[in-house]
């Protein structure tokens, strides 16, 4: 029986108040590899792009390993031009000298408020508290890396040879789009695998794809959405690349999947499976365009099985199909057969499915090959609560 | 003065109670012309396409003139299948014999939730009352189209030689995206020029995209989104063809704003205008991720000028920009400069400008000459209430 405490060989965990968030709580985050650990890591492929990001991106480009990843929560670092970067620098820089490590052996990610700087100096002034906390535990880290998640998210999956830890965070600004050497979205995996960089991301970025990328909480792509690998190469025995990936991706999907449940205000979350389509890629587009759509998401906070909004949302995904051929169940219950509705009593049956907190939404449009998934919550008024005061 | 009643010569209106909505109030539209009238039509993209829209577009496209317009609200008639044709056939025969015309000279619409059968027979028995009712004055039609709509919307413009009468219903599954011969908006425009049906239907696609298709309440194009221009020729005098269209574009661009205005559950209705980019293609796309951002439209509800979620929302548009060019200000009010925060106190002064029913947001994210803008509403909990309920 494996053990799946939240720890992993080769990696120490640390988590404080440093002051950042407004409200108060942990908001500082530390993770300290005992030795330099192989990386790998996806960023955002939103144009505007947070200074600790940029930072990030360019070391994991230049080097094979890393020492350090150093989390803010509270303030995103990002839209803050030269003086934001100066603060990324300079809290790497005086973390480095805590540690006696390189400048350039520090990973900076910060989630947050937009456009604010960093008080460099609050986290400085933490630094001591911060590697002295330093424990195997990563639960503490886990906290002080969420901003308005209601959870803090921590999956772990051991196969021969490796355990994999991974941690992240949400709630909002939800619908990671990263992509290799270049998602507020930020997760961290770490491993005990020993693996090379090369096969270490193409592991990462396999995973990505079928987790991190296709989930939406409110479809904005955020200006800080990083996923980092670090592999620390301490187990005794060597893990089969398969397997390795295969639990990096049943980890990163997990990981996602409590993300969406765990999105602003979300009470409910889906899987949206698209089937019948000419080609996966259109399959994609059609799931993406249900899942991100506010009626689709508000009919989720209704409890109410309203296949049209489904349908329609299909409609005007620019992917041709014949609406004559749909089909949708919602957990099961057949609710649309040949394009046409099963009845009201099928549907009173689908209302029940969507009182549950997680359920499936199958959308069958043809015979083809093409198919694809994407996960979504419910837009109710918790979102709106969370949304239109975060600020203030 | 020209007297701005809403009414044009050729063209009687009407509008009676039916019993398809469940709520009672107006429900059955009519509009016949006394004579042949001059018919273009801009009809969804969506693929999933209202029993209605389909017949609607097919007769707009085999004949340059047409007698009426028979419109229900209350029930889309989509997803709907041959009992929904045949419904719609059947609505548009019975009419063609009260009124004395053949069938092809009716157009069908409907508006309201998708997936049930038009119960025909109300409509039928409604006919002789809803004939009877004709009159001048466009008043009560536009009160039966409309659904969710807080206001009926009605614009008059007059030029030299034509008057121009527009009349749209809004107010969800409101992201337009007509196109000529293929919008649930609905919009009918009469005018009593004398034009034929190719110049009327150039003027009418060139006004629906600048008006219709910038405007978006929830992201989700309708299923039978219907756009239709009416010319009885009636007018004494000749318009100038320019006039005519300005006036056409003028009235569509007002019906879109109160639209808008009017989306589902909304406080607040901006104009997002981007300019600055490579080419106008370019900055439409930014225009439309910005208007139909779930974060942009909660800070719309909270009165919250938080430029980041509009730069973020740019960012993540495919669009390539220099962040640290941008520029924005909302009512004016400039509150970022070569991408960095102007400061709190202007920040506080465009959170003012925010908490007024109509502003316009400027972004400026670079030197080029491309330009665009769009019609947004906010998000907040009465869009909530409106859609989490309403098939219930």
């Amino acid at each position: 029986m494996v053990s799946l405490h939240p720890q992993v060989a080769g990696f120490r965990f640390s988590g404080v108040e440093c002051g950042i968030k407004k409200r108060g709580g942990l908001d500082l985050g530390l993770v300290v590899a005992d030795a330099p650990a192989v990386v790998a890591g996806m960023f955002t492929r939103n144009v505007v792009r947070a200074a600790p990001l940029v930072i990030c991106e360019r070391r994991v480009a230049a080097q094979r390993t890393v020492r350090a990843i150093l989390v803010n929560s509270g303030n995103a670092n990002a839209c803050t031009g030269e003086p934001g970067r100066n603060a990324a620098l300079a809290s790497c820089q005086a973390l480095a000298r805590e540690l006696g490590i390189t400048d350039d052996e520090v990973l900076p990610a910060s989630t947050g408020v937009v456009g604010q700087l960093l008080q460099t100096e609050k986290i400085t002034a933490a630094l001591p508290r911060l590697v002295q906390g330093l424990e195997d535990d990563a639960t503490g880290f886990a906290h002080a890396i969420i901003t308005t998640d209601r959870w803090a998210k921590i999956e772990v999956q051991a196969v021969e040879g490796a355990r994999v830890v991974g941690i992240a965070k949400g709630a909002g600004m939800i619908h990671p789009d990263v992509g290799p050497p270049q998602a507020t979205m930020l997760a961290f995996l770490f491993t005990d695998a020993r693996i090379g960089p090369l096969p270490l991301q193409a592991m990462l970025a396999e995973a990505c794809q079928h987790s991190f990328n296709i989930c939406s909480v409110d479809g904005d792509t955020s200006t800080n959405d990083t996923v980092l690998a670090l592999a620390s190469g301490r187990s005794e025995a060597v893990a089969n690349e398969d397997d390795l990936g295969l639990a990096i991706s049943s980890v990163c999907h997990r990981l996602a999947q409590s993300m969406v449940l765990d999105g602003e205000g979300a009470e409910h979350a889906a899987t949206i499976d698209v089937r019948g389509l000419k080609n996966d890629s259109d399959a994609r587009v059609v799931a993406r365009t249900i899942a991100t759509s506010m009626l689709v998401k508000t009919a989720m906070a209704g409890c109410d099985s309203n296949w049209g909004r489904v349908l329609a949302a299909a409609g005007r995904s620019g992917v041709e199909f014949d609406p004559g051929q749909a089909a949708i169940a919602i957990g099961g219950v057949s609710i649309v057969s040949q394009g046409l509705p099963v009845g009201s009593e099928a549907e009173a049956r689908a209302n029940e499915v969507m009182k549950g907190q997680v359920y499936r939404i199958e959308v069958v449009l043809g015979s083809g090959a093409g198919q694809a998934s994407y996960m979504t919550s419910d837009l109710g008024h918790g979102y709106v609560d969370v949304n239109a005061g975060y600020r203030s």
